[in-house]
């Protein structure tokens, strides 16, 4: 085995999402990845992504790893190749030749995830495919105060897609941030040690309502303590939400 | 006559520019103005816009005005009303009632244009619909140096489209700017008393010789003095445009 560690960015608005979907005809990130490395290599490439990044979800720095055995290209030229190749949203960034026992999904020690909202009575075309547009005012200090509340290690059923057959959800989150970046851009941080299926958007539309005045901080734990998707709010919309970096 | 002045922002990558194209079936954003006006209106309303964008290049502050004789909405309820029918790509960011003799491309003063690079060996899918890819190290300080031989008054003849019909092609460039955000990003902001047809993309086109080394700073007054366009660089891409306001 010669295992190749690739980290890539993509705008996901196009596809549906990173992991194939066999036999439904949408597009991944992942088919066109493999499809771009068939090429360069001659053979069948089958890589394994950190994540599985929903349908219109971004990334910066998704990390993949695969098996490029007989494929005699030194590591840092397959950025070159594949850029060469691949569609315009999608970009290799940087790759290197680890060990064998490195898997992109398993060896994860941190994931963090930004989501961000568009927040102004006017929606800006230009931020549209990469943020949620929320037109009422949003008190971000509330949204702060109720973030710290998820920071630590908890059950965290009630931010968890229905019907998710996941049965082990305590996962520990080292940090939310929330900040803002000029007027109308907020910007929510997630560091974890790992993500049930929705987490990051159902956090985020739970922490949406607390700056609405719909909910109040406080009202975090009780949620967590519940176990149960529909105490919490509703899961916010893919395309505020980007796999920024996962830390081996 | 009621004339409004109507400031609106749009991502142009999926229009063929701003004006209306009759009979080509073209979108532009002229049309797609003028559609959802005429719903609003209940009756046909032509614009006239401040700046002709080409198909690609995006405006963060186009204004518009036209006669909304008859149409009895305060001017204020105009923006909320086109944002509610207008595309994503497109928003309306102020609207206002002005005096008859206000006409929006010849009362304009100024006009600035920001035209964004993406420098760096690796490309950004978040970057390729608002910015001109160059893959090779730009030397930006060659490239501050020759844009001050542009500011001022000069027939920029060099740097207008060929075959373009425009006979008179002194104008006045206030101020160019040359600045970095973050390490990849070039911004070049361009503002001046008006700007003949692909004045701004020639400019640049030129100033990426000058950054990659292919031509001097100090040539600039040469290729003034030519009034010939074979003597300017290419023409820059549509996509790192934008037209950031107007003044009057």
């Amino acid at each position: 085995m010669r295992n190749i560690k690739l980290t890539i960015a993509y705008d996901g608005t196009n596809y549906h999402g990173f992991q194939e979907q066999r036999g439904t005809g949408l597009v991944t990130i992942q088919e066109v990845l493999e499809k771009c490395l068939r090429r360069l290599a001659g053979r069948e490439i089958r890589v394994t992504g950190a994540g599985r990044t929903d349908a219109g979800v971004h990334a910066r720095g998704q990390v993949v790893n695969f098996d490029a055995a007989g494929w005699n290209i030194p590591a840092e030229r397959i950025v070159l190749a594949l850029n060469g190749m691949l569609p315009r949203d999608i970009a290799a960034l940087e790759a290197e030749e680890v060990g064998p026992e490195f898997h992109a999904r398993y060896s994860a020690l941190a994931k963090t995830y930004r989501y961000t909202i568009y927040n102004s009575r006017i929606p800006s075309p230009f931020w549209r495919l990469y943020s949620h547009f929320v037109p009422r005012p949003l008190d971000v200090q509330a949204m702060a105060g109720a973030a710290q509340w998820l920071v630590g290690t908890h059950d965290f059923a009630s931010f968890q897609a229905a019907g998710s057959p996941v049965k082990h959800t305590v996962r520990t989150l080292f940090s939310v941030d929330v900040c803002r970046e000029g007027k109308e851009v907020i910007h929510l941080i997630f560091r974890g040690n790992g993500f049930l299926y929705n987490m990051v958007r159902i956090m985020v539309g739970t922490l949406i309502e607390v700056g609405l005045g719909k909910r109040d901080p406080d009202d975090i734990p009780a949620i967590l303590a519940a176990r149960n998707r529909t105490r919490a709010g509703p899961t916010a919309p893919p395309e505020g939400l980007c796999l920024e970096r996962v830390e081996y």
